[in-house]
C-alpha cells in the first residue's frame, strides 16, 4: 500500500522509520541508524529529556511461525512495535503517520497523561481516530515508571488481538527498588493470540466465536521463538506483557519467580511461585536469580496455547538457556539453532534508554 | 406471565414489590417508595438494624444495548437487583416471591450465615427449590463487611450467566479502613456476559458451546452505559463485581488504581496498578483519586469483551468524565449525550443504608 | 493394550504398580501393599529420607461421572495418580515404565530440579521421550515444600488436558508457617477440563476449538465427587491445583477462606475472600476454620463448569458436611449418600509422608 504520504522527516532509517533525538542540554540532532544507534543512545542517556520519534502504520506481513503470516497494520513495519525504553519524567514525542486504509491510535496503556488527556489515544474520547493518509503528534510525559506497553484504541478486537498493533514502553524508574537494581537482564515478552482465518482479511475478524489457533512471544511461535541465554549468577528480569484477548499462565521451570511488580508498580511483598496469570493488559516482572545450570523450559500452562494450529508443541513456549550448559545432545530439538539476539530486546535493554526499532521483528511491506 | 400469586404486602411499591422497613427500637413501620425512599433510608441510618425487603422474581425483557434483548427473570423486575446497602450486623430479611415458571432461589454470596446455614440459598443443599409460585424467607445477619452480592443458585449457568439474576449487596463495616474513610463516591459496577442465541428462550441456554457475544456493565453495553462524573480531588470507588461466566480484565486510564479489598476484605497491602482482572464471583474494590482532569476510557481489555455482537466498540466500556471538562468536541462519541444518573447505584449509596429499587434498570414484564 | 513389559520389580502391589521404599539409615525394603502401605509409611517417617517408586503409564478407561467414561493414559492406573508425600529435602527415585502406545515423560512441576535439569521431564530439551516399552528413572531431592504436582510434558494439550497425566506431589516443609500447624485436615483437589467428543480417541484432541464439557475435581464430577466432612473446630486447608486447560472461580459459602500459599510458597501476607481464581499450573492453598456447623457448597463460579455435559448442577462442586449437622432432609440431594473415604487423598495424608496408590481412583485397564 503506497499512500504517496508527505511528511517531514530529517533522519530517514533504513525501515522507512524517520527518528530524531536530541539531548537534554544542547538540542543537537543525533543521526542514529542501524547498530550505531545504540551506543549513540547509550552515550546521551545522561542528558536525554526530550525523545521524539516518527513512526508509520504499515500493512505488514509478518511470519508467526514456519508457514503461518498474518497481515498485519505494523508500527514501523514491526510486530511488536519499536521498543521505547525511557527515563521517567521525558518528555515523549510521537509523531504517528498512518500509512495504511484504515483509522487508528495509539494508547500509551499506563502513562498517566497528567495534563495532556488528549494524548491518550482513544477514538471518539480523547481524539477523532487518525485517517488513512492521516498523522497525529502524541506529546507526553514518561509516568510513572515501569513495564508499559502501547497499542492502537481503534477497533482493539481486530486490530490489537489480530493485527500486531502493540509495542513495549519501558520506563525506567528514577528511584529503582533495591530488588531490580540487582538485575543482570531484562527481557520483553509480549504474549498474543491469532486466530488463522483472517490471517489474510485486514479490516475484519476479532469477533465473538473466533477460535485462537496461534499463540505468540513478540509475535513468533515455539519453535521460531528464541532462547533466553543466561550465565550462572545472572539476575533475570523477565517484563511481561499481556497483549492479546486471552489469559496466559506463563510457568518456568528450575527456578524461584519472584512476582515483583504488576502493571509497572512494585509489589510491597513480591510473591514467589512457579506459575503466574497474565490478564490482557496487565503487565508483571518477574524476576529470578539464575542459580541452577541447566536448560530449563518457559512456556504458557494454558496447554493448548502450546499449539501451532492443529500441531502440539508450539506457541508460547521457549527454553532458558545457560552458558555453563552445552547444548548437543541429539536430543535437544534446538540442537545448531541459529541464535538470533535482542528477540526479547534483551541487547536494547543493556545499551540504556533510547528508542529502538529492532529487524527481528520486520516484517515485508503489503503494497 | 401472571401466576396469580397471593402473598401479604403492606407496602407496595409502584413496581410491584413489597417494601417493609423498621428501625432499630420502634418497630414501626416506614412506609416508603420511589424517590422519597432515599431520605427516609438516610434519616433512620443511625438506629436501623432490621432491614426486611419482599422481592418478586419476574419474567422481564431488558434491553442490553440498542435493539438487543433478553428475557430474564429479574429480581423486583431489574437488572441488575435491588441494591442492598447495609450495616454490618443488621438483621435481614428478605421475602421471595418466584413468580416465574421455573424453581429459583437466592445465594447471598459472600454472607457468612454463621448459624443461619439454611438460609444460604443453593438448591438440595441448604433448601428446596423455591417452585414456580411458592415463597420463602430469608433471614441473616450482614456479615462480613465489604462489597458482597447475590443471585440466584438454581441452574446458574442459565440463571446466573444469561438470566440477570443477580444484584449488589453492599455491608458498610463498623470500622471503616483508613483508605475507605477517604472515598467521597462510590459505584458499583456488575460484569456480565450474554449469548444473544438464547435472548427469547428462557429456561434454555449456557451450555458448553455457548458464544457470549454481549457484554455489560449492570446489564448494559457501550454506549448505553452511563459516563462515571467526578470532580477534581473526588476519591472514587469502584466496586467491581464478576457476575458473569468469564474473567474480565478492567483497564482504567489516565489513574493509578488501587486495588484496595477483595471479596469484601481489605488487603493488607493495596495493590497498585492499571488493570484488573476480575474473576467469577469476585470482587474487586479499586480506589482511585481523582486528580486528573480529562475524560478517560475504564473498559475490559479482553478486546472481544467491547463488542455488541459483531460491531465493535461497545460492550464493557463507559468514561470517566471531570465536571471541569467540556465535553463538546465534536468527535466525542457522547457529545449531547443525554445522562442518567443512579446507573451504578451512585446516588443511593450516597444516601447511606437501605434497600434501593432502580428504576434505570427496570425493563418490561412479560406477561 | 498389553505390550508384555518385562522390568524388574520386587514388590508388587495389587494395582500392579511396584513401589519400594527405603528407611534413611538401614536401607531395607518395606514391603507395602494395600491398607498396609499406610501405617508402614507412617511408621518410618522420621526416618524416611529416600523414597523409590516405580510407576506404570497404562490405557485406563476412567469415569468422570455417570456414564461419562474417558480413555486416560493414567499414571499407576488411577486419575489422579499416586500421592507423593514427602519431607523437603527427601530423596526421590521414580522408575517410569512406559505401557502405552504413545511416547510420554513426567515433569514435576514445581520442583527445582537443583543440579538434575535432566530428570525435569520435558521432551526434546531435557531428555528423549519415553517411547512405548521403555522405561525411564527421575531421581531428585523434594525442593522446595508445598503444594506441588507433576504431569506428563508430552503433548500437554491432549496428554495432561484430556487424558489424566497428572497427580499430587506434597512436600511437607522443614519449617512450617505457624499458620499451616494450625491445620487439622487436608484435602487435595486437582481440577480439571474435558471435551468428551475426544473420550475414546487416544492420541487425538485437545485442539484450538474444543469445546470442554465435563469438569471434574479429582477426575469426578458431581455428583460423583465426594463430601468435604468437617467437624467444628477443624483447621482446614484445601491444596487447590490448576491441573486442566482453563482458569477455575472457586468459591466456597460461609466461611472467610484465607489464600495463604500460592504455589507452594507462603504468602507474606495471606488474602481473605471467598472466591479464588485458579489459573492452570497454579497452586492455591486455602485454609479455613470450620467454626460454621451447617452444610455448605464449594464449587467453581464459572457457571458453566458446574454441568455434565448439557446438564446443569454437576462438574466442579461439593460440600463441606459438619459432623454436627444431620443430613437427613429429603432436599438434600445427597442424603443417603455412599460415603467413599479418601477422595481429597485426606486419608493419606494423615499419615504421613509417603506414596499413595488410592483405588478411588483406579480406572479400568484397556487391553
Amino acid at each position: 500500500m503506497n499512500l504517496n504520504m508527505h511528511f517531514k522527516c530529517l533522519f530517514i532509517q533504513s525501515d522507512g522509520a524517520c527518528m530524531k533525538l536530541w539531548g537534554r542540554d544542547f538540542g543537537k540532532a543525533v543521526v542514529v541508524g542501524g547498530l550505531l544507534l545504540a551506543s549513540a543512545l547509550a552515550a546521551v542517556d545522561a542528558l536525554a529529556a526530550k525523545r521524539d520519534f516518527e513512526m508509520n502504520i504499515e500493512d505488514t506481513r509478518i511470519t508467526l511461525v514456519e508457514k503461518q503470516q498474518f497481515h498485519t497494520f505494523a508500527y514501523a513495519g514491526q510486530v511488536p512495535g519499536p521498543l521505547f525504553y525511557v527515563d521517567e519524567g521525558d518528555e515523549i514525542t510521537v509523531n504517528v503517520n498512518n500509512m495504511t486504509a484504515l483509522p487508528h491510535t495509539i494508547h500509551w496503556h499506563g502513562m498517566l497523561q497528567r495534563g495532556t488527556w488528549k494524548n491518550d489515544g482513544v477514538p471518539g474520547v480523547t481524539q477523532d481516530a487518525i485517517k488513512p493518509g492521516d498523522s497525529f503528534t502524541y506529546k507526553f510525559i514518561a509516568e510513572p515508571s515501569g513495564t508499559m506497553w502501547y497499542h492502537c484504541h481503534v477497533n482493539v478486537n481486530e486490530h490489537v488481538t489480530l493485527r500486531g498493533m502493540w509495542g513495549p514502553f519501558i520506563v525506567r524508574p528514577k528511584k529503582p527498588t533495591a530488588l531490580e537494581k540487582t538485575v543482570t537482564k531484562e527481557y520483553v515478552l509480549m504474549l498474543s493470540d491469532w486466530d488463522s482465518k483472517w490471517a489474510a482479511k485486514p479490516g475484519f475478524g476479532g469477533v465473538p466465536g473466533d477460535n485462537y489457533d496461534y499463540f505468540t512471544i513478540n509475535g513468533k511461535s515455539y519453535p521460531d521463538t528464541q532462547p533466553i541465554r543466561v550465565k550462572k549468577g545472572d539476575v533475570v528480569r523477565l517484563r511481561l506483557i499481556g497483549a492479546g484477548d486471552l489469559v496466559h499462565s506463563i510457568h518456568m521451570h528450575g527456578h524461584v519467580s519472584i512476582i515483583a511488580f504488576k502493571d509497572g508498580f512494585p509489589l510491597v511483598n513480591p510473591i514467589r511461585g512457579d506459575t503466574v496469570l497474565v490478564g490482557p493488559g496487565e503487565r508483571y516482572d518477574v524476576i529470578f536469580t539464575a542459580d541452577n545450570p541447566g536448560r530449563w523450559m518457559i512456556h504458557d500452562h494454558v496447554d493448548t496455547h502450546t499449539m501451532n494450529g492443529d500441531r502440539p508443541m508450539g506457541g508460547i513456549m521457549t527454553t532458558i538457556e545457560y552458558d555453563e550448559i552445552r547444548n548437543d545432545e541429539n536430543w535437544y530439538e534446538w540442537k545448531g539453532k541459529k541464535f538470533t539476539p535482542n528477540f526479547y530486546y534483551e541487547e536494547s535493554l543493556k545499551k540504556g534508554p533510547g528508542i529502538y526499532t529492532n529487524d527481528v521483528f520486520k516484517g515485508q511491506a503489503i503494497q
